[in-house]
C-alpha cells in the first residue's frame, strides 16, 4: 500500500484532513500555542510555538497514527499493525493500537534512544531491533508482515498519516490567524508535507519552510536535484530526522515548500537550550531544530523579505516532540 | 503597609480578584491546563495541571506583581518599588516595573539560585544581596526604602498580591469546571491563600491543600499550633519555599485550608522527574512539590474520602514555576 513508486496526485486532500481532525480530536490533546517575549525580541518577530511536544505520546506522531488505525476496517485491523520507526511513530502506533485493542509490531534501529524504546514498550508495542540501515529495516519489517499478516502503517509515505499530521498546522492557523511563515522539521516529510497542505489551503500566501540537520541533508538535496536522495545513516543529534523522503511527501514538498534551511549540530543544541530556558517546555533536538534557523540573521532576512507583515513577521513553529533522555542532555 | 500585626478581615475579596484579573489579563499569558493519561492512571484520579511554570517570568508571581504595580497611583509609583525575594517574586516585580517604566530594587539572599538572579537582572531589577536570614533581609530592605523612597511590595503579605495570585485558580476552575480538590505549594502563602479565596468562592465544597517540604515545615506547624511559626533558614531543594506565613495569608489559610501535606526531598525530586518525563514541562522543585503528595497512597486516600466524585476524584494542581538551573538538575 505504501510502496507506490510515483504519486501523480497527493491523496491527502483538505476533506481528508478535516475527516482526520474529526476522527482524532476526541482522542488526542488540543496542544497549546506558547509564546516568549524574549524569543520574539531576539528574533524580531512574533513567534507562535505549536507545542506537539506536549501531545499524547510526546509527539505529533499520534495524530497520523490515530487517523490511520481508526481508518482501518475491522477486517484490516484484525491482525494488528506493523511499522518501522526510530521512535516516536513507533510509540504513537503502539498507543493508538492499544486504544483500538489490536497488536502493534515495531521495527526499531538498535541505536534508537532508550527513552523511545521504553515508550514503545510502555504502550504495549512489540519491538524487533534491526541494524540502523534502510535495507535491514525493510527486510525485518517484511519478515514480520509475512509472519503475522499485520497491516503496514508506513511512518510517512501514507496519505492517512499525512492527513493526520496536517491537523497540527490546521489547529495552529485556526487559532492564531494570519502567519507569514511556518517552520517545521523535515525527516521523511510526513509532518512537513501535512503542514504544507493545511497551511497553503488556509492561507495561500503563507511560506512553508523545512528545517534539516546539515549532517542529514537528504531532503535538502532531494529538492535541489529533483529526485529523492537517500541517507543510509547519520549520527546527527536530531535522532528523529534520519529518514529520507518518500514519493508522497516529496511530491507535496516539491509543489508547496519554499525552502529547506540546513543547520549545524551546535545550532540545534543552542535552539534547544533557548526553548528549555525561555519557553519552559521539554523539546527534543529533532523538534528544537525548527527554531534554529531563526537564530541566524541571514535566514531571518530571507523570511522577512517575503513576509506580508513587512515590519514584524508573524512566524509559526511546529515543536514536534519532547521525548529526550533526561539523563543525557547536551547542555 | 505590609507590617500589620493582625488582620481581622482579609481585604482580598472576590471583587478585588475580579478587578485584578481584568487588570493583568492583557499583560500576562493565559497559561494552559495540561493533562497526562499516565499520571492519571498512576494516581487513580483525573488531574489538571495549571501551568504557571509557562507564565511570563516563569512563575505565577507575575500575577500579583502586575496587579500591585498597576494598582499604584502615579504618585506612589514615582520612586519605584522595592521587595525582598528568593527569586521569582523579584523577577516578576522587576518585569512588571519595567512594563510600567519605574525602577525596582530587589533584596535577594546571597544563596539564591544563579538562574533566578540572572532573571531579575535581565528584567532590569537592581539586586542587593543579603544574608539568607529574615533579620538581614528586613534590615537591608528598610535601608533601601529609606534611601530611595520606593514603595515596598511584600512578596505575599499584601492584599493586591494575594488577589493577583488568586487569578491562577480562578482561571483553572473556570476552565475545567468541578474539582474535588486543588493542591498548591505553600511558602509565605500568597499563592495558597489566593487559591483558597478563588476556589472556595467558585466551588464552596472544594478542598484546598497546601504542599510543603518536611525540611521547611513552618506553615504546617503554624496551622497546628494556631500561631505563625517562623523558619530562620532551610536547605530544602525547594528554594522558593523557605519563607514563613504572614498575618494576611495565615488568616486566610486558617479559615479555608483543609490540610498541609509534608513531603520529603526525595518525594519532591520524584514528582519533578515524573512531571518532566510525562507532562514535558520544566518545573522547579518548589512547584513539582504540589504533585508529590499524590504519589503517596495514604494521601490519595485522604483526598478520595472527602471527594464528591467518589469513584475517581478530579484534582487540580497549580504548577507554580519553572525557573531551574538546567546545568544542576537533581536527576
Amino acid at each position: 500500500m505504501s510502496s507506490s513508486p510515483s504519486i501523480e496526485q497527493p491523496m491527502a486532500t483538505w476533506d481528508s484532513i478535516q475527516e482526520a481532525h474529526a476522527r482524532i480530536a476526541p482522542r488526542i490533546h488540543r496542544t497549546p500555542v506558547l509564546r516568549s517575549a524574549t524569543i520574539d525580541e531576539l528574533c524580531g518577530a512574533d513567534i507562535f510555538f505549536k507545542c506537539e511536544n506536549l501531545q499524547k505520546t510526546g509527539s505529533f506522531k499520534i495524530r497520523g497514527a490515530t487517523n490511520a488505525i481508526f481508518s482501518l476496517t475491522q477486517e484490516e485491523a484484525a491482525h494488528g499493525v506493523l511499522t518501522h520507526s526510530s521512535g516516536n511513530h513507533g510509540a504513537a502506533l503502539a498507543c493508538a493500537a492499544a486504544w483500538r485493542g489490536i497488536p502493534a509490531w515495531i521495527v526499531m534501529p538498535k541505536n534508537a534512544p532508550t527513552v523511545k524504546c521504553k515508550a514503545v514498550e510502555a504502550y504495549g508495542g512489540r519491538i524487533t531491533f534491526c541494524q540502523p540501515k534502510v535495507s535491514s529495516r525493510n527486510e525485518t519489517a517484511a519478515r514480520i508482515q509475512a509472519e503475522t499478516g499485520a497491516v503496514m502503517i508506513h511512518p510517512y509515505d501514507d496519505d492517512r498519516i499525512i492527513a493526520g499530521q496536517a491537523t497540527a498546522a490546521k489547529e495552529l492557523l485556526e487559532e492564531v490567524g494570519h502567519l507569514d511563515a511556518v517552520l517545521s522539521p523535515v525527516s521523511g516529510g510526513g509532518l512537513l508535507s501535512g503542514t504544507c497542505l493545511s497551511a497553503k489551503h488556509l492561507q495561500p500566501s503563507i511560506r512553508v519552510y523545512g528545517c534539516e540537520p546539515a549532517k542529514a541533508d537528504d531532503a535538502y538535496r532531494s529538492l535541489q536535484t529533483g529526485t529523492i536522495q537517500r541517507m543510509e545513516s547519520s549520527d546527527t543529534i536530531a535522532d528523529g530526522l534520519r529518514a529520507s523522503l518518500a514519493a508522497r511527501t516529496f511530491a507535496i514538498l516539491q509543489k508547496n515548500l519554499s525552502e529547506i534551511f540546513l543547520v549545524t549540530e551546535e545550532e540545534i543544541i543552542g535552539a534547544m537550550a533557548l526553548i528549555w530556558e525561555r519557553l519552559k517546555v521539554i523539546t527534543e533536538p529533532s523538534s528544537a531544530i525548527a527554531m534554529a534557523p531563526l537564530l541566524k540573521p541571514e535566514i531571518r532576512e530571507v523570511i522577512a523579505r517575503s513576509a506580508a507583515s513587512r515590519i514584524r513577521p508573524r512566524i509559526g513553529i511546529i515543536l514536534s516532540g519532547g521525548n529526550v533522555d533526561l539523563g543525557a542532555l547536551p547542555f
